[in-house]
């Protein structure tokens, strides 16, 4: 299969790695000169984003944001630096194409982009993923997906390369429905599991020990085994960005509104996360969700480094 | 070796039984008859607190409170039916006995029972548990342990048949600082899988195929396995109850004020287990957070069953 790819980010390089190795022809677009070539070094073809459409079979998104994938599908009213007009790549999309949106963005988006993209006889599905870079580069991932049964069914063959698991969630949207869940879950396990290891850390216990025998019980997780050596080791490199966990929050937040559901413990995580962005740490991993449980006591700030916003963000260690 | 085993409850009496399995001669205790003779009919002996205290090489808690704990060591001022004054097993305990307490209490009740054994030459760990009903029936129990090495090295011994995984984590009252540690984590993301699944079920996704790819994801935890398909089926039996959750985190948070760690997350959680116990549902699982955040958004209430208060709690269902 030919595959158009926009996006080699931090997860898209990765997974559109994983395409090439699963023996497809893919085609990949970058805003960023760099990840092109990085992708071409690593087997993969370039092309600029209205040919690699017009020649593609299917084509993956993975963009940070809804405005981002309304840009790229349907253009954003920008001028080209050679002068012509910016326009989106869905008018050189061939009838029949799929597009398979892995970009985690509001639900109604996702619903409005696959009617504008119905009308052209080009097909929808989105698939946003969980798993973080790790899942991204062993080909793990859990991608969600909503669409009509035949899409889905042929989004699956698509997304297999890079996939762990996989779900038919609903029509078009309930992906980021449950991808929204997902990252309320995340944000809630990060946000406990830095108020646990803030406390363990100023008892004198062996953390080591601690987090050995807390992975035996009822509290373990994929985010204790993750981001816990993490915050110990102040290692917050990212991985997945305060700042686009902010966006996925806010998401969430978005769609409990609409479906009257209030969020307490999550409406809360929210907060801190913008107080960190705030702080200048929104570059950092999720991970750094310990620094505002912190911050907010006075304590030493996990990490150590400058931060992006030059200021000094206190010292590393377990103490 | 002879076991003493006080404490036959909903985690007690599996544990206990795990013993007798090893091949211990485990004489048990509990304040109510039934729960012994299960104990008896299940192949374990059974005798009064001091007999038990003064023939056991190791006599093991499992007790809902530190309040229990001092009672059953220590005594607790009140007359038994004979009309003698109640005294505590300790006065009975033989030097050199290993008292191995699985009971969650406050560290620094623990710290002090310690104190009060050892000017008797009696040896205490805190070695308390995590894995529920279920890791107690199975005997993979997740066992936290605080005290000197010789003596947990001993307790090893102790508690291996019901142990899944065990950790030396530091001087006595650590284990409890760990147990203390997990169930922040364990409340935490039990209540942020509350507000998901709240979420999800407002939104006509597809639940079971939801659950099945978050589980593949950064959001898999051991509690989404286990307690998301009791929230969706309406099953809030314990397993284990709100209450003793209650307890549980403000032990959490006593020892973070003594450590000096504000835990926003985790005093919001306390305040919503708190309106839980208040509006009649302290004896339910703690899987009943859920019910916390329907309440507040007026939804309908899971679990359906009229509560412990007498009043109607909703129907249950999926949405």
């Amino acid at each position: 299969m030919r595959i158009g790819f926009i996006g080699l980010g931090i997860m898209g390089a990765p997974m559109a790695r994983h395409l090439v190795a699963a023996g497809h022809e893919v085609v990949g677009h970058n805003r960023s000169a760099p990840a092109v070539e990085a992708f071409v070094a690593a087997g993969g073809l370039a092309a600029a984003p209205d040919e690699l459409a017009a020649t593609s079979d299917a084509l993956v998104l993975v963009l940070p944001d809804g405005p981002d994938v309304e840009a790229v599908l349907f253009g954003d009213g920008s001028v080209d630096p050679g002068g012509t007009a910016a326009d989106g790549v869905a008018d050189h999309l061939r009838p029949g194409t799929l597009v398979v949106d892995c970009s985690t963005i509001a639900p109604e988006t996702a619903r409005s982009a696959a009617a504008r993209l119905g009308r052209r006889g080009v097909r929808y599905v989105d698939a946003p993923v969980s798993g973080g870079e790790s899942g991204a580069v062993a080909g793990t991932l859990a991608v969600m997906m909503g669409g009509t049964a035949d899409d889905v069914a042929a989004a699956e063959e698509v997304v297999a390369p890079f996939a762990g698991s996989t779900a038919h969630v609903g029509p078009v949207g309930s992906g980021q429905l449950v991808k929204a869940a997902n990252q309320v879950l995340v944000a809630g396990n990060i946000a406990v599991l830095a108020e646990a290891l803030s406390l363990l850390r100023r008892t004198g216990v062996d953390l080591d020990a601690a987090l050995a025998v807390l992975g035996g019980g009822l509290a373990a997780s994929r985010v204790l085994e993750l981001k816990a050596p993490k915050m110990l080791a102040g290692d917050l490199a990212p991985g997945f960005r305060l700042d686009l966990h902010h966006k996925d929050l806010k998401i969430a937040l978005g769609a409990a509104e609409r479906a009257g559901v209030g969020l307490p413990l999550t409406g809360t995580v929210t907060q801190l996360v913008l107080g960190l962005r705030a702080a200048g740490d929104g570059s950092l991993d999720h991970a750094a969700l310990v620094r505002a449980i912190e911050r907010l006591s006075g304590l030493p700030v996990t990490g150590g480094a400058v931060g992006p916003s030059g200021a000094p963000h206190g010292t590393p260690g377990r103490g």
